[in-house]
């Protein structure tokens, strides 16, 4: 059976409804003159807790669940997301991921969110996926309206626009851009509700199979947002860290189970052990020189559902939450 | 931009939602002569925790989520209401705060909910809010449609009804009046949900500027009903009081976080120490001889959005949680 | 007033829901010759947490509320199912319970769901529930369309289903049967989601009048599945019987809500104390030689609403849970 739906048409209803109720969430909605719909999540306007939600499960390709509570976990930090996806696989890598590089002159962002699994370039004279992750998902979405979501502090320019467009094989008018600046509430909730994307991605440049995961939930606490830009992304990036908690279940051998639970926490990077923030200063803030293997939750549990073993690695750091997010 | 939507209108499909579904949520509906909805959610029937949750969302005006889960935070008092709004300031204090003072003959009542804010009155031949808190938030809302939900153990008279009709400038049939008893399930369960309002509310009174709180978030757990009055009101009341947990959002300087993180919780007041019921025994029944500064949660974490910097203060009281819930 | 919705018509929206989003969900949809709407959530298709709450919401008869979160409350095993219910008696007795024995040939299966509720026989000319249970409760559905819940690792043979259709008194073509294995995911989340189920049946059995209970909530962990059916059937019962942890609001006095909190947890049992799978064993896998007793939650609350008062028995056993998931 095929259980490849959609993305961006799952998509759609939730962002509609995030137009539809711009007003009670306190986002702005504006239309470019080429027709494309932006989608300001906190630049001009306040946002919040909930619009960052909704854009949260806009960025899962409609095929996650994100819930708001205040926890018991997280010692001084009880507001946290809870997050599980129908299908994982696709929702977090497929969608929800960061993954497309776009840039124009000075602007630089990741582009998020389900457009990505329509956006193809020509390779020697062939159309095929921009981003080279989905040849491993055997995925590729199409029809006729994408949703985009980037995180930055400003709107992209046209040129970025239409690109994105041409990339999706859409008219611009058909396209929604989402922004949510790492400052603001709406950006902190959507970014620690990639924790599951995340332990997701680690998995992958792992080498564990993505078809081998068949399920998946994760949790973490909601961040206190910060002004400059540095802080705001170490805070997003260490309420996964320190405090992000994740369930796989997984089909294979144990002996992988195992070793993708022991390999997978945070605290085995070799960078693990002071706030993002202070890690990307001693890299002299290039991202590229920090351990791609500290992105991942603090605590894992992972169940070989052939055996029904459970194997578990890693622990909430709650001295080190606090030193990252102000205690 | 105007993140002023009508409370009204956006309550009006939770309104509907429990009318068609009275039957499952075991709640009357009925209509007065005058063409009122009466929605009895525990007077004669028994009502329960999913009325409460909806009755709350109500309150809230459509802005709001109140979910229901059972916490580890409060340790012999599991079950739990977690709420935050998109719009706490219009959502706690322009609709869910109980402000509208309501009597005739024997009947008095608070009224609270979206009416609230449609409700004006003639003075000095100039039409103005009822309540003079709207002056302060700026906010009137109009339309033809309210709904108030009143705390009492009684439907109200037809006086107190075509009272609200001819405030909110409505026909009585454009009316719905939703009645929960202190004692009721529903009742202890919309009444718990006014953590994040009652934090709102003393920041209020604390003279804290209301623009400048962009967000918040709380939880409490559900009291055990109780078949009288003032121990029914002491309980709603002490689950916050010693078990409320808020999360506030606040633009300005770190001194301002800082004072209304230390003013907020309800352990600052000197009325604090003791069952509500017995505090107001204690004032000989005399609600307006309780210190004001009293109602508030237990544990504040106020985050600047300026700075980043969070400040926190209270704490959770398991033991007096006990006394008053009878453990 | 009368407060017996039809479970079935209520629950037709969410299997409609299922039908809709079989391919996010992963679940098989197929239709069998004579008409039948089979869904398969975790057979021949992987299936997963999201199925599973929303069969565990079908179960409930469309009465009841199933939410995921990761909680503090049980030490390793953080994934959880938060139940409950705007009418618990009728939803979880009326509709959850696996009460209908239904067998042919080598298959054998109990039903669980609204169906139950539309089910008759003859005896001595007259037509009367196929389950006693139903005379108790005063409760008979009736429509065209029925929905019955299976766990089974299979499909149920077409004798089965035309029985189930006849008893119903509805053509096949307008009844929905909904098969989860033991050892899948969605299998183990609807399965634990009956720990509410478990309590109201344990009083039942306890003689407490169930006309008294008028709401409720629980919790349970989600347990990892087993590939073997034994060890997956008790590992979903020890979730429950371990960590289940039931808050119930009854009338009546003191002394019977206090006498139903004693009796109720599963420590009361004198075959408490083992993983359930060793249990079985022991009594040579005959499931009716086992201490009817011991189906329970692990942890209660009986709040008596008459008089305010709550009494509590039973606790959490993190060892034993361990022991059962395979720590």
């Amino acid at each position: 059976m095929d259980f490849n739906p959609s993305v961006n048409s799952l998509t759609q209803p939730l962002v509609k409804y995030l137009i539809d109720n711009a007003v009670s969430l306190r986002i702005g909605v504006e239309q470019l003159k080429n027709g494309c719909t932006i989608i300001d999540a906190g630049i001009k306007v306040p946002g919040g807790i909930e619009a960052g939600r909704i854009v949260a499960e806009i960025c899962m390709g409609g095929l996650g669940k994100v819930s708001i509570s205040q926890r018991a976990y997280t010692e001084n930090w009880p507001l946290s997301v809870n997050v599980y996806s129908s299908s994982p696989v696709l929702s977090c890598l497929g969608s929800q991921y960061a993954g497309w590089s776009l840039s124009h002159e000075k602007y630089y962002a990741l582009g998020s969110g389900p457009a990505r699994a329509m956006a193809t370039k020509l390779k020697e004279g062939k159309k095929e996926p921009v981003e080279e992750l989905y040849k491993e998902l055997s995925y590729q979405d199409a029809g006729d309206t994408a949703t985009l979501v980037i995180e930055n502090d400003a709107v992209p320019p046209v040129e970025i626009v239409e690109k994105v467009a041409a990339a999706c094989n859409i008219k611009p008018s058909k396209l929604t851009i989402i922004v949510t600046p790492t400052s603001s509430l709406a950006g902190c909730v959507q970014v620690v509700s990639r924790v599951l994307e995340v332990a997701m991605h680690k998995a992958h440049a792992l080498h564990f199979p993505l078809e081998n995961i068949i399920d998946g939930s994760g949790s973490a606490p909601i961040c206190p947002p910060h002004p400059k830009f540095v802080k705001a992304m170490g805070r997003t990036n260490d309420a996964i860290l320190f405090a992000g908690q994740v369930h796989l279940f997984v089909k294979g051998a144990d002996e992988d189970a195992h070793n993708l639970a022991n390999n997978l926490p945070s605290s085995t990077s070799k960078d693990y052990g002071k706030p993002f923030a202070d890690i990307f200063k001693q890299y002299e803030y290039d991202f590229f020189k920090i351990d791609a293997m500290l992105f991942s939750p603090a605590s894992v549990i992972v169940t070989a559902v052939e055996s029904g073993n459970s194997f578990r690695a890693g622990k909430l750091d709650n001295a080190l939450l606090d030193l990252s997010f102000g205690a």
